[in-house]
This record gives C-alpha cells, sequence and structure tokens, in this order.
C-alpha cells in the first residue's frame, strides 16, 4: 500500500521556533504548548495558525473475538452507541457537541444493519471472525477499511477541517488493539493487556489467554502491518489507521486518542514513517498498554485524566490544547514589545482619564 | 487566622455519582472528568453545572532573595510582566483573553509603584527582605497579603465569578516556594528546588544554599504556615494562599497552577484541610518541587505539558477540562436514554425524508 505523504516543513518550523525564542518568557516555559505551536508550523507551512474547524472521526466495526467473552459489554453496543453518537448522546459526542467540533461517523463493519441514515455507510463486512479461530479478515479487506479511513481525511480537508481526531466503537476492540500492539512491538500479552470496559480477574485471564491463542494461530507478519491488522486487528483499526495515512498525506494534523487510537497511530506509522510528524497524542489511557505504544512512538500525551471510555473521547479536549498553543504563538509579546517604557503608561493613563471623563 | 469554611455537600455529591452511574459508559472510564464533575456537585450543592464566568486571578510581588542571584530574569521583570499581563500579552494572560476569562492583576508588593491603572493596588510593602538575611516580612504583614487574596476570591464571588484561577508574577518566587515546601513538608531542599526560569549549574547549585541558609537563619515554625510564609516566603505566596482560602470560604471551585501555586494551596490546606475539596490542579509543572506538593496534598494534575512558565498559565486551559467535565455530567445519554429501538430509527428515517422533501 502506496499512501503519497511529503515531510512537514522544517523551515518552516525553524520560523516557529525563532518566534517561540521572541516570545516573552524564559525558553521552552511553554514546554509542550511550544511544541505544537511549532509542529503545526511544520504541517501547514505557516507560522501562525488557527484551528476553527475541527472533526471527530469514528469508525464502527464488530469484532468476532467478542464471541470469546473478552468483553463485558454486549455486543450489540457497537451498534446502539454509534446511532448515539450521531445524536450527540455519548461520551466522545458529547464533548464534541460542546466544543463545536463536527461528528463523522462511519460504519465500516458492524455486525447488523444500522438503518442510521446519520451514519456513513462503508461497510467492508458485517463484522470480523473471531481471531482465536482464524484471521479477523482477507488482507484485501483490511486494505478497503484502510481505504475507507483515508477518504475520511480527505473529505475533511476537502471541507475545510483544521484537524482531525480520530475515535472508534468496536466492542471488543481492546482485544484486537492488544494482539496487534503485541506482534508490532515484540512487548509480551501481559504487558499491553488491561480490562477494557472493566473485566473481573478471571475474565481477564482468559482475555489475555485468547490473545495469546490469536497470535499463534494466524501467525502474523511482525513487518507487515497491513497482514498483522488483517490476522489479529479489526476493521475499525484498520480504518483508523487509514485515517492517520489520509491526515499525513492531506497535511492534517491528527489527534490520537486512547489504547485502540494509539495502536491504529502506530500502524499507520510502520506503513510510512512519515505520519508521525502529523500525530498529536491527547490523553494517556487507562489502559496499560497504552504507555507501550506511547514510547515506540516516541510522542507524549497531554492530558491525564485516568480515562478508558474511547470513541475519541480525549481529542475533543485536545483540540482546545492545541488551539491554546496557536494562541499563545501568536498573540504572546515578543520580549521586543513586552518592554514597558513610561509612553505607554502615559497613554493608559490619559485612556483611563478619558474613559472617566466620558462617564 | 481564622476562615470560615463549610464541608463540601457530600448528598450532593452521592446524587452526582449516581447520575455518572447511570450514563451510558463503563463505570469510572471518563475518570478524571468524573470525579471533577462530581467534586463541583459537592462545592456547588447542584448536579449539573456551567462554568460559564472563569477568572484568573494573578498576585505580583517582588522577592528580596533576588539579590542572592538565583534568579536569571531580571526584578524588573515583576513589575512590566504585570502590567503586560493587565494588556492580555503575557503566557497566561493570552490564554485568558482566548478562553474569554478575566483577569485581575493585583500588586502585593512590587518593589516600586507600577502607575499602571489596571492594576489593582493592595501593595502590602514594597518587595520583601532578602530571605537569606532575615525574615521576608512580619507574621502582621503576612496575614495582610493573606487578607488580600481572601477579599478577591469574595470579589469573585460577588462578580458571579464560577471558577477561578490563582496565578502570580514574581521573579525569585521559585526559591521561595522551595523553601516554604521543604518547611512545610520535610522534604530537602534538594528535593524541592528546580532550575525556575532557567539556572545554569553553579546559579542552581547556588539558589539550593541560598535556600538552605534561609531555613536555617529564620528557623521557621513548620506547623504553623503563616510564620513559614512570613520567614521564609513571600508577599505573592501569601496572597495565593489567601486567594484558595477565600475561594473554599465562598465555596467558589479554584484552580492551581503550577509550582509557587501548588505550594500555596498546601499552605491554604495547612491553615484550614477543609479547603482541599474546593481545589482542581492544572498542570504537572516541570518543577521538580511539584510532585513533592501534589503527593503532599494527594491530589493528581490533569495536564502534562511540561510547561514551567508560573502565571497560572495551566488554568484557562484546565477550566476547559471542567467545562468538559460538566458537559458529560449533563448531556450524555443514561443508559436508559441510550437504548435504541426502532421507533427511534422510524423518527430519524421520517425527519430525514422531511427535510430532503423540504429542499
Amino acid at each position: 500500500m502506496v499512501v503519497n505523504i511529503s515531510p512537514i516543513d522544517r523551515e518552516a518550523m525553524d520560523r516557529a521556533a525563532k518566534r517561540q525564542a521572541q516570545l516573552a518568557k524564559p525558553p521552552g516555559s511553554l514546554g509542550k504548548l511550544e511544541d505544537i505551536s511549532i509542529r503545526l508550523a511544520g504541517i501547514t507551512g505557516q507560522v501562525c495558525n488557527e484551528l476553527n474547524t475541527t472533526r471527530m472521526i469514528a469508525f464502527c466495526a464488530d469484532n468476532g473475538v467478542v464471541e470469546e467473552g473478552v468483553s463485558c459489554t454486549p455486543v450489540e453496543v457497537t451498534k446502539s452507541q454509534s446511532i448515539n453518537m450521531t445524536r450527540r448522546k455519548t461520551g466522545m459526542s458529547t464533548l464534541a457537541k460542546y466544543y463545536g467540533c463536527s461528528v463523522d461517523v462511519v460504519d465500516v463493519g458492524i455486525l447488523t444493519d444500522t438503518g442510521c441514515p446519520d451514519i456513513i455507510n462503508e461497510k467492508i463486512r458485517y463484522g470480523t471472525t473471531n481471531i482465536a479461530t482464524g484471521p479477523a479478515m482477507t488482507k484485501e479487506e483490511a486494505e478497503r477499511a484502510i481505504a475507507v479511513g483515508i477518504r475520511m481525511a480527505e473529505k475533511a480537508k476537502a471541507e475545510g477541517v483544521d484537524v482531525i481526531g480520530v475515535g472508534e466503537m468496536g466492542i471488543g476492540n481492546t482485544t484486537t488493539s492488544a494482539a496487534v500492539l503485541s506482534v508490532l512491538t515484540g512487548a509480551s500479552v501481559e504487558e499491553v493487556t488491561g480490562r477494557g470496559g472493566g473485566l473481573l480477574d478471571d475474565a481477564f485471564r482468559h482475555k489475555k489467554e485468547v490473545i495469546q491463542t490469536a497470535i499463534e494461530r494466524n501467525r502474523p507478519d511482525s513487518t507487515d502491518p497491513i497482514d498483522v491488522l488483517a490476522k489479529v486487528g479489526g476493521l475499525d483499526i484498520a480504518a483508523m489507521t487509514g485515517a492517520f495515512l489520509g491526515a499525513a498525506a492531506n497535511r492534517l494534523p491528527a489527534v490520537v486518542d486512547g489504547y485502540i487510537s494509539i495502536v491504529a497511530a502506530l500502524c499507520a506509522c510502520r506503513i510510512n514513517p512519515l505520519v508521525k510528524d502529523y500525530l498529536f497524542l491527547s490523553h494517556a489511557s487507562f489502559e496499560v498498554g497504552y504507555r507501550v505504544a506511547e514510547k515506540e512512538l516516541g510522542l507524549s500525551a497531554c492530558l491525564l485524566l485516568d480515562m478508558r471510555l474511547g470513541e475519541g473521547s480525549g481529542c475533543p479536549i485536545m483540540f482546545e490544547i492545541m488551539k491554546a498553543a496557536c494562541a499563545v504563538m501568536c498573540q504572546m509579546a515578543t520580549f521586543e514589545e513586552a518592554a514597558i517604557n513610561d509612553d505607554y503608561l502615559e497613554e493608559i493613563r490619559e485612556a483611563d482619564a478619558f474613559s472617566v471623563e466620558e462617564k
């Protein structure tokens, strides 16, 4: 799979870093806000940016592996919560509504037809195969799911969106994510597997066994991320991988949500390492594997909210942080502008006297 | 010093926790967003809250200890950046402007008169004494500075503010904060002292010696936070301490910024432990001592931005997170509301057909 991605603009980043150094503050004292603003400059090619139009894209699909009892949430919830996303009633979509982000809900593989006209129907198939018994899907299906994600990012760009957030709805997808992450990084199943929606001890132990079985049975090629996605991943993760690729191909910054999203981001970076510079991590998920993926990516989350809801719920908050970074870059005073002289004070005293006289 | 603070409303928190449990998500999956919304209920007494009116309060003062060379920033910057805050040109005030927070800039002890009519003049004295040579101020002066902070919180409440953020401007105040924190917690000077605005090795070593000297010379009573503030603190930290006390006394949630702010928050909690339930930590400062104070307080920051600017710069971003927490509490669907039935789908299909006909 070839996706045409350009490196970010180092010259624009140099100009942005130079401006950051001129702002009236100790160098580096705004930490990640500085880094974010500089990287945004590299993406857009201009020092000052505004993220006025934000969009969440949620890819929804069912995962056959739920028949192993790896989730404490019923499989029907994938469909009902996908519909609820279009009503802005779920965690992520409530936040998106609050902050004024549009939401594209995309069915790439829900088990049944949703019957909901507000969901974008890009269904590849009705759910995946149980990875404990065989490959989740064919490689061709994985590629088609990735292509859906790419198209959704293209659509966002065409519609004037300034930044996308990539989320999901797919019961069972912490299991598939853990399998993909373990294969891609060589980390043990133990290191990458968490309790998802809230498994108790026995079910949690069973979930890890299922993941181990899935990897052993399907033997994915760890050097081929699409093979890994097809064999032990899911349609949701594959489409999300595509969205990150598509964002980078369209010079669109993309925000990574929690565990599922960061695993998809890692898949995208394995397909094309240039993707990394277009990614911004929102929150550090409570799911244990998140840190493994974060370290592997070499990026660092901005929010520490102990969240583990998924959906993309960290992204709308991260958009606000990125907007803050943009505001600092372009509205803070430089050292030159911050110098206070008597003329200025005279001026504001006069303005003050004037406004008093007016009353 | 007696400040009349009521405990937060446990009954309202129970109702809020009950609602969180009814929202369509795995229990606890929104992590700190849930905790924030529940604690806000305890503060206001109602389950659903909106933080429409937000305010930053920045307390500005000079610290005599700068004559020891503990800061790489010239002392005049306290005054110039205080004035720049009123112009919304500094880091914090740029963010405040961007997010629509009002900013009260309060002079509690700048070395000279500011001549700026937009700064609230509550000057206790012109800078403090160098703590390496003697107590920063008298106990009576510390109490007066605390009283200023309390009044500023009262003013915010009276003006309809829903949440305050507590910041500062005072060159040299990472030195005084480290001294106060070391005395209050028993942590070594090494553990609580960072490079502030960016000290190089020799100056950093010297800063730690100065703090050690200040503690040994003034021998503050670690069980008496006001004595500690008076002897090795500063007018900025003392007034901030007052603002946290005043917020709690007025049932106003208060956001803690970085290092200086969390040390003041700790002083306030030592004066009255009920303050803690009114506090929300914004970002984990890059300053090493922050973690010591965070652990001591038993609270946990929501933002991981590697910032070390001070001023209150983390608070405007934290207000957005708190607003997100409120949106989740009151706009997300409950499990009951999230149940999707055929009637609903029929309804949206009809609505859709209707809107097509309309065109």
